[in-house]
């Protein structure tokens, strides 16, 4: 089986080991809580960005905990960002939020790539009114992956290239950059 | 076949209907939206209730919406207090969290009751730190089952009677009683 055929399956497979909730529930949620964030920063849109992706990035760091154990991977079986940015498009993103994606748009050195999201559970029936125009309404996503990937050592930058609500293309699609993969420390080694 | 039954059966059909996320990315959703709240309410704790069962509130009467939908019912389909507290333990619960639960002691005046829920995806991994003691870190559910129930027009006060998480009892259970059956007004009739 092909590698990204495999792990398609390996995402389907944790999507159906999982414990579920309504994803109509999970987007009202999520949406009372960018509310609140808004309320909260008195609808300053750059600072309710940041919120979200601090946010995201806490629960990103939480979410791998159960990534690792259900995938059965160790927290260093990432051995390149290709692989890492594979894990996360296939599996991560099925598993947790039942979503279809794949990278595209991979640079040359292999270090940069975009995530594309065939759907995104976050964003249905949502319409940002004007004045929330630069709102990233999904910042929380972003932070999510990166969350996660700096938790298995893996640095980067991660923002929407492409967000319909913001009225740019038909798909989200978050356009993800190495900066640094942070080789394990082996602290008590001779 | 007898109602609960049936009504169990329909909340087993519309929750295997529904389109689902990870049931650990919506607790720990939950989990960072409450905590933006209590930030925002400076830990203040009978505020942060108050603004939980605000945002559940709002969230139960876009909830009704997709409920109503989805069982075919109508808005007027529940014509006794016991019949809606049926459709929201039995069908309501299982739909939207997948909990499966009962109502018990009920007045003799069929005006109140309890909800007994088997789990709560909600408070999953949750334990409360000691200085929120009297936080209702649920609350927002109890908000969502008042403001579906106003939805359609059965007015009632909502809250929890055991709530594990302040070492009550061990399992969550929300008493329900009624003030009032708002009858249906024909604003056009002669």
């Amino acid at each position: 089986m092909p590698a990204a055929a495999s792990r398609t399956a390996l995402g389907a497979a944790c999507w159906t080991a999982t414990e579920k909730v309504n994803a109509e529930l999970f987007a009202l949620t999520h949406g009372a809580f960018v509310r609140q964030i808004l309320r909260d920063h008195e609808d300053d849109v750059e600072c309710a960005n940041a919120a979200l992706e601090r946010v995201g990035r806490a629960m990103g760091a939480r979410m791998v905990e159960e990534f690792l154990s259900r995938t059965n991977a160790s927290g260093g079986a990432c051995a390149t960002f290709e692989e890492a940015m594979e894990m996360t498009t296939r599996v991560g993103l099925k598993m947790f939020l039942n979503v279809d994606a794949k990278t595209r748009d991979w640079s040359e050195e292999r270090d940069e790539c975009v995530i594309e999201m065939e759907s995104n559970p976050l964003a249905e029936f949502v319409e940002l009114p004007g004045k929330y125009g630069d709102l990233s309404y999904c910042n929380a996503l972003c932070g999510a992956i990166r969350g996660a990937l700096e938790t298995v050592r893996v640095r980067t930058t991660c923002a929407f290239e492409s967000d319909p609500l913001r009225g740019e293309g038909e798909r989200f699609a978050i356009r993800v950059k190495l900066l640094e993969l942070v080789p394990e420390e082996y602290p008590f080694d001779d």
